[in-house]
C-alpha cells in the first residue's frame, strides 16, 4: 500500500475532495477505494463503524474518520511540508472557527438547495445566500482565507467548489455575479495541481444531483 | 483583566462547563461574564458576531468561539501544565473525533429529550439512548476516555454532567443502571476541583429545563 495509507471515498463527496487536497498538497501517496456511502461496504463498517461514512483515511492500518479532523492528522504526520494550519494559536483557532462554520452552517442548504423543492429550497437558497455572503466578507480582499497561503479554511470550502454550479443552477443565482470577491478566490484555488486533481467536474455532479433529488423525492 | 483572559458565559451552558474546566486545570485566572445568550448584549454580537452565542474566550482582547475549539486554544497557549490532547497524532485524531460525536449526535437528542414531548420525545430518547450505550462501550474499562488522564473528551462529555438528571428526569431513565461504567466514571471525574467548580447543580438544571419546557410549547 503505497505509503501506508489508503483513502476509502465516493468521487461526489466534497469531504473527500478536501481530504484529497491535503495529501496532495502535502505530497502523499496513497491507494483510492472508490465506496459508495449509500452501500454499507464491510470495509466501511469496520473502518467506520460509529458513522458508516466516508472519507475514511487508513494509515498503517488506523483508520481517521471525519475530513476536518484528517486534514489535521495529515497535517501534524505530515508536518515537514507544507503546513495547511497556521502555527500562532489564535490564527489557527480562527481558521478552525472557519472550517467549522462551513460543515455546522454553510452544509445544510448547500444540500437543500439542489435536493429539495418549494417552500424547502426557498428556505435554504435563502440561508445559503447569507452565508454565501458571509464567506464574501470574510475573506475580502485578502488571496486566500488565512491571507497568503493556500491552507485549511480554503480546502474546507473548495471541497464544495464542484458542486458550486448545481446549487447556482437548482437555486437561480449566480456566484461571479453576486459573490465577486469568493469567484476570483476559486479561480486562484483552481491554479493549483492538488485541487485539480481532487475535484470532480462540475456536470457530473449536476446529473448526479439530478439523480439524488430523484431519490429524495424532489423531482 | 485577570491574565488578560474573559469568558462570556451563561450558567447552565454545557459547552460554558467545558471551558471553565480546561481553565481550571490550566490554572488560568479570567473574568468571568454571565452573558444570557436569549438576550443578544452588544459584547456578545460585537465578540461573536456570526454565531451571536456563549461561551465566547477572550483573551488579550481577542475572541475565541466554539468550545471545542476554545479547549484546543487553551491547550495550545497554555502549553507548559497538563496537556488536554495527546500528542500522538493518531491518539489526537481519536480524541477529536469523539468530541465531535458528542457535538455531532449527541447534543440534539440530549435537549430534546427534556424540551420535547410526545413523538419526537420519544425518537429523542432512543437516540440518546444508543449514544450513551456506544460512549460506554468506548469509554470500557479505561478509567478515563483518553486512557489514564482526564483529557479533552472527559471534558467534552463531563461538560453534559449537570444536563444528566434533566435527561434521566424527563427521559425516564437511570444511567446508573443502564451505563454502569459510564456512571462510575463521572464519579472519578467529579473528585476533580476543575470539574466541581465548573458544573452547574444538578436541581437548577431541572428548574431551568422545566422554563425552557415552557418556551418550547413542551409543557
Amino acid at each position: 500500500m503505497a505509503d501506508e495509507v489508503s483513502l476509502l471515498d465516493y468521487w461526489p463527496s466534497m469531504f473527500g475532495m478536501r481530504t484529497k487536497m491535503a495529501l496532495a498538497e502535502k505530497g502523499v501517496a496513497y491507494e483510492y477505494v472508490e465506496t459508495d456511502p449509500w452501500v454499507k461496504t464491510p470495509l466501511l463498517i469496520e473502518m467506520n463503524p460509529i458513522h458508516k461514512k466516508i472519507p475514511v483515511l487508513i494509515h498503517k492500518g488506523k483508520p481517521i474518520c471525519e475530513s476536518l479532523i484528517q486534514l489535521e492528522y495529515i497535517d501534524e504526520v505530515w508536518s515537514g511540508t507544507y503546513p495547511m494550519l497556521p502555527s500562532d494559536p489564535y490564527q489557527k483557532a480562527q481558521a478552525r472557527f472557519w472550517a467549522d462554520f462551513i460543515d455546522k452552517k454553510f452544509y445544510d442548504p448547500s444540500w437543500k438547495v439542489w435536493g429539495t423543492k418549494g417552500e424547502d429550497q426557498v428556505a435554504a437558497k435563502k440561508e445559503l445566500l447569507e452565508h454565501f455572503k458571509t464567506l464574501e466578507t470574510e475573506l475580502g480582499d485578502k488571496t486566500y482565507y488565512g491571507g497568503e497561503v493556500f491552507g485549511f479554511v480554503d480546502i474546507a470550502l473548495m471541497g464544495y467548489y464542484s458542486w458550486f454550479k448545481a446549487m447556482e443552477k437548482f437555486g437561480e443565482f449566480s456566484i461571479e455575479t453576486e459573490f465577486p470577491k469568493l469567484n476570483e478566490w476559486t479561480k486562484r484555488c483552481l491554479k493549483r495541481e492538488s485541487v485539480v486533481k481532487a475535484i470532480a467536474d462540475s456536470d457530473k455532479i449536476i446529473e448526479y444531483a439530478y439523480a439524488l433529488r430523484k431519490k429524495f423525492g424532489a423531482e
